[in-house]
């Protein structure tokens, strides 16, 4: 079986995370993939702190192996959220969109694994010098907020760089992409847009729809006008997002309101005219719905055939 | 050795082509990649079909190993470059920017190799109906002209679609990013941005010395507003080049003659100010000059020490 030092560190069978995607990510899905041997990650941002909380309970009832809780920093709750999961004693942290540093002394302190969502070099220097676990190298293949750089360029530099565990995000789908990702030197992968079609997951039927329809080309980048670029879904909403970003005569203050809510609308209401559907570019690999733990064993199981003959990855 | 049905079908060595880059892959480049078991190539822009031909007459002298030309099918000049690849007897050719329909029929009657590069699965179904020998799948990640989809994420998708060899292209560096390629099903890889720094390569010593400085983050991609996205390192050029495409008083015509001619500045004269240094994400990843040949040697060398236990994809 496929074993790295992320295994031995979290305790996890399969070194294989689930993306703590924003207003999905919630304990039925993070426990059905920790269950499956990998490691769940519930979202800090699913309406509000107690929210969290309420999930982070419901997933100790329904799993007794580790999983975690991404903590999204820009959002005005970060501080809340850093406060709670030490009280409900979770074990491993990963974060984005901004750097964990007010939270690092008393999270390390608890005993808690911080696991931070980098999308450059500088920025896992950083993390690694603020004591970080490992990080997470996120290539702009990736659904939602996106850096620069894609993983597989992007991957190889900060292996080269840092000294923690590297994990890979971005483009990972299945054996083929994990395998390559271990080979090349990770010690594990974060899958988002997958299990976007799993049984456990929340989203709405016309988000799951539109993911299995999606084509390699199914996806554009909006935002970067804004200074925030983000992938979803071409859909009608994405392509309005995109005129306006486009049009002189729309400010950026009307832009904002019109994405404001918009993945709710997604998640909740499949909405296409006002939800955005993040998705990364593997969506056009999804061809059918199935449950996170099948989704889990077809990545480890596919990457574990692929590497059978590569003894140092697998013991 | 690794070994791939595209060393058998072309009588190469080792599975890796050297971009036929514009203005760039000359005689001397390829010559160097073909004698170190690759397969180089040299572009169709060079200054002129008849500049083509004394460059190919004199890749015949310098090597005695297969060499092939990339035909750069938007340019005016394509159709004669298509003739006299006929005359000179090339064996493989591949193209870029455009359909090879026209030039196709005549092409396999004299028993060239045609293999297209493809930035997406239509595109890759439609040369394989054509008759295409393999495609080259290239992701957005690499210099030059670009797609929509990343390599980690287009490659799989290729893969599954059509039943021809497929290489790949973008974000392919060292060993490791070739071992990946290979693992994921690739039966070989394209570079192009590592051979810009060869002792063989013709570019202006300041083109080099700009990727061997560049970060991760160090290259950015314009021309979308023009339909022409184009990756290049971050230089004056290019942000110049930015900034008047987010400026709704310049005009497209305006943009494009800003452009003009611009790859040749920095080619030949090393022009911050008004060239594009043409180059992929892998750049940050250039830390020396070196031979050609030291550069196939350790990608490919690198990559069979990486497969060493995969007995599938070493013979």
């Amino acid at each position: 079986m496929i074993k790295s030092v992320i295994c031995e560190r979290l305790g996890i069978e399969k070194p294989l995370f689930q993306g703590g995607m924003a207003w999905i990510a919630d304990a039925r899905l993070a426990a059905a993939v920790s269950n499956a041997g990998g490691l769940g990650l519930i979202s800090s941002i699913l309406g509000g702190p107690e929210a969290v909380r309420a999930e982070i309970r419901k997933a100790k009832k329904l799993t007794d192996k580790p999983f975690g809780v991404n903590v999204m920093l820009a959002d005005p709750n970060a501080a809340a959220v850093a406060d709670l999961v030490v009280e409900e004693g979770v074990g491993v942290v990963t974060t984005g969109a901004g750097s964990p540093a007010p939270y690092m002394e008393r999270w390390k302190a608890a005993g808690i694994r911080v696991i931070p969502v980098v999308a450059s070099v500088a920025y896992a220097l950083k993390m690694q010098e603020l004591g970080a676990t490992a990080v997470i190298a996120e290539g702009a293949e990736s659904g939602g907020h996106i850096g620069d750089t894609h993983t597989l360029a992007l991957l190889p530099q900060i292996l080269d760089a840092v000294e923690i565990p590297v994990l890979a995000a971005g483009g990972v789908f299945d054996g083929r992409s994990a395998a390559a990702m271990l080979l090349m030197g990770a010690c594990g992968v974060q899958v988002g847009t997958r299990f976007l079609v799993a049984d456990e997951c929340r989203v709405h039927e016309t988000y799951k729809e539109r993911l299995i329809k999606a084509s390699d080309v199914g996806t554009m980048v909006t935002g970067k006008s804004l200074g925030d670029a983000v992938r979803s879904l071409k859909t009608p909403f994405t392509k309005k997002f995109a005129r306006m970003e486009a049009d002189p005569a729309v400010t950026p203050e009307e832009i904002r309101v019109f994405g404001t809510g918009s993945l709710r609308k997604a998640v909740f209401d499949g909405d296409l005219a006002g939800g955005s559907f993040l998705a990364g570019e593997v969506a056009g690999l999804i061809t059918r719905k199935e449950s996170a733990a099948d989704i889990v064993n077809d990545i480890i199981g596919g990457a574990e055939r692929l590497l059978a003959g590569a003894p140092h990855l697998i013991v």
